[in-house]
């Protein structure tokens, strides 16, 4: 045997090895490199990947590798075979559906959590994890100017959750089993879960997971002369007409910065409407809520003093690594209640003494990772002030943006932009010939088909971005139009590119529109 | 203004300083430090942390810094304040509840997954994630042997869900869908999950969750004759008496590798009894699955063949980090309608060609972490041959603690080891003056009583041992019994380590039984 395969040999001899301090130091270094290096050529890469479906089949193995490979190769693979397969998040060119936010800091704490690697389902499982999340969720509370009654020491509490599907799936099972306590298990196909149509996918999800009766959930109708907002007296009627058909209203989604416009619900008229009827009022705050720690995007969510549970994502705007759903309910024990379980070989003095949380009973899964370290280290990394100028310097780049759109003729601000993001879309006008024709066509069928051509022509101006790899953006519908969407929250955007992204937007306008 | 607020100033001018390549290097390779560091002295740590309630309120402040603060200090404070409040998963002393398994490569994969942060909820936001993450889990089914039915390439699948209890959760959604379209959604009351009392209490949870009454969970008894695995006449009897009942069966949990006592429940007979009743079958082996992928041990998975959907926690013992859970289904199709939405904000041109995998339908929530890297990170750093022998070294280390505990007379092996866990206890005799005594007790009171003894005293000792720090193991109820479980899984853990746990058991033991 010789001196290199000696070495292999007494590597791979005992699992300890695997944690060699060493080693790890080498090829965690290594990997530190690597990614720096990542950041900084970011920019060079199409920001949405390129590849074709089915890329990367013929370019692994069938099988996994009987033998060890060196860490060396591995990089090298990744870095030919994995990055052309990304669609780059984190470049400065990146517009698309809500950023997934990163920073140093929070890289770091989720370093520090794979690092040290402890599983915080109880409290006695790792006491820091359980703890640092609750004065976290506290200082996160105050930085909202939440009510007392969501802190801790209000008798509320906050919980870091992965994603704001699993947060509010959490909340409707807590609002479920409230009121089927109270009407009896059996009428579960009665309960009816209230939102609008520009509520997001996953409050519809989480009710059809809940076991909630697929027809019971109310995409309550808005439009563009409320800005896509829920209205306030549909909902009411909505309600009256559920419970006069014999059904049990239980749970309203009141968004605030929906996903397709950023509509803000007005939440505390729909908590007096909510109110009346006893059901648990959910506030989604996934992207925007970021901005509400800002003094003046804090009315935003007035009326939250009203609501039974409150969440928005630290991973979209935050600047904290995914993932991180921040959720704080106003009566926990609602929560506790329905989701706790406590098998014999999870009991332990500490949780018997209820002197401490056990988060383990507060989300849909049992072990947890300590996530509460990467909102510590965004917080302390940054300070609050920071912070704040950081979404602000966001808000006015979107603002730059929408200042851009608006000079270009062509083009139509769909609706007012309240964040960071603004809704646009190419409008040519309907051309004279058409306007003027004899072939019998009404004006409204004609404005018909020329807003069906005009929804077209959009479809293919993203199309064309995004196929360019200049910038990603995406699209949505707002009463039949659809608009493109520009999102600038990424961590690296500055000001150049966002005129990078506008000038291709104008040239592959150019080129669909001569 | 000075130079070094200059410096600040300009640190914090934009977010897009929060990415800067050089301070992304230099804090990365602190951390890798630290954690090396963490990994040196690790041996050193009381294994189960010793804090008390509250413990870090007082060291922290009550809000958010207004200021940024440097990462030196963080550290520190993690140093000084987080680490005696966790209890080390990775210590080599670590022997409690399941392990946290972790590995250099795994840690890799996280570092690289969260630096590269991207967001894998649809093919196109990032193609490589997606096809990565079909690609390791077809190599992981072929290690198992799953059959052919369970691979992409047999129309099955493969998806990396967070933990057990959330793959678990979303099988009985697609159980109890498949179930209620074909008898009604009204009959949600009537449908009923089967385990024994040894399953995992997530299946439980996942049922009250999924909306099924909870009257309706079957927990069959299971007895020491049958070393605690679900008996298959009592399953079908619980059935028969159910259906007779008006209740509609339709979802059975099977462990292999039970939490408790790693009882395996015969999956091949209780497929018969199920299939005859057209009940989804769902294979848990949480930590058993792993060792699976070693020929002599896959016969504990033999019927696999024959049930709905399997799951093995890859982040539990087999060195990669958490969060990952292997979910395989027969028919993905079952999953996808379940789970599925499509809002128009998520349509692509992509998904729409039916060409792609799209594991935002495979799971409860929408955004997902790029977890196939750390897996494939791991499968390739160490090979299939390594990772099989660091297995069966783990199940030789346990073999050679059930040899201590044999060797000291006063200690009962509960049931026989099957994988690297043992149940023992101490079990001092009944003291000869009681059993000669006159007060009239019949001898089963006294067998009654001494058995409470007993169990008060394993108590004890398991407190006292984790007490001490010197290793940390946790507990179980069998038949009555107060079992002590040794589980060796921990990375780390070497023969000595097992040594010093056992001589700290038997110092412990001294003390209390001298």
């Amino acid at each position: 045997m010789n001196s290199i395969q000696n070495d292999i040999q007494e590597k791979f001899a005992s699992p300890s090895n695997l944690l060699d301090p060493e080693e790890f130091k080498r090829q965690g270094h290594m990997i530190i490199d690597f990614l720096a290096d990542y950041y900084k050529n970011i920019h060079k890469y199409p920001v949405r990947s390129q590849v074709k479906p089915g890329y990367l089949k013929n370019r692994l193995p069938e099988s996994a590798p009987n033998d060890a490979e060196p860490i060396e190769s591995i990089l090298k693979d990744i870095q030919n075979d994995i990055i052309p397969g990304l669609t780059h998040w984190q470049s400065p060119r990146y517009f698309a559906y809500f950023p997934f936010s990163t920073s140093i800091a929070g890289f770091l704490g989720e370093m520090l959590s794979a690092g040290l690697c402890v599983n915080a389902f109880s409290w006695i499982t790792s006491p820091a994890a359980t703890e640092l999340e609750s004065i976290v969720m506290n200082w996160l509370g105050k930085m909202l100017s939440l009510p007392e009654s969501f802190l801790f020491s209000g008798n509320g509490g906050g919980v870091l959750q992965g994603t704001a599907s699993e947060a509010i799936l959490c909340t409707i099972i807590a609002a479920r089993d409230r009121m089927l306590n109270k009407i009896g298990r059996a009428n579960i196909c009665k309960l009816v879960v209230y939102g609008s149509d520009q509520t997001h996918s996953c409050v519809q999800k989480g009710a059809h997971i809940a076991g909630i009766h697929p027809k019971n959930f109310r995409a309550i109708a808005t439009s563009k002369s409320n800005a896509f907002s829920l209205p306030v007296e549909s909902l009411r009627s909505t309600i009256l007409a559920d419970i006069e058909a014999g059904l049990v209203p239980f749970f309203l989604c009141a968004t605030v910065g929906t996903t397709t416009s950023t509509a803000v619900d007005p939440v505390g008229l729909l908590c007096h409407v909510a109110k009346d009827y006893n059901i648990w009022v959910h506030v989604d705050a996934a992207y925007a809520g970021s901005a509400c720690i800002c003094p003046e995007f804090r009315h935003f969510i007035d009326g939250v003093e009203n609501v039974d549970s409150f969440s928005f994502n630290a991973h979209k705007w935050l600047f904290t690594n995914f993932d991180c759903c921040c959720l704080w309910v106003r009566d926990p024990s609602a929560l506790i209640k329905a989701l706790s379980i406590s098998p014999e070989y999870l009991k332990n003095k500490e949780t018997e003494s209820k002197q401490v949380v056990d988060y383990k009973d507060w989300q849909i899964g049992l072990s947890r990772r300590f996530r509460a370290l990467k909102l510590w280290l965004v917080l302390r990394s940054y300070g609050v002030a920071n912070i704040r100028n950081f979404l602000r310097s966001h808000v006015r780049l979107a603002k730059h943006f929408e200042g851009l759109v608006a000079k270009d003729k062509r083009f139509e601000i769909v609706v007012p932009r309240t964040f960071s993001m603004v809704c646009f879309r190419l409008l040519p006008p309907i051309p004279l010939v058409e306007m003027t024709s004899d072939v019998g066509d009404s004006r409204d069928q004609i404005v018909t088909i020329h807003e069906a051509r005009v929804n077209e022509l959009n479809m293919k101006l993203l199309e064309s971005i995004n196929d360019s790899g200049e910038a990603s953006l995406t699209h949505g519908v707002l009463g039949g139009v659809y608009i493109i969407r520009f999102v600038v929250a990424a961590t690296l955007t500055e000001e150049r590119h966002v005129n990078m992204a506008w000038k291709a937007v104008q040239g592959h306008a150019d080129a669909l529109v001569p």
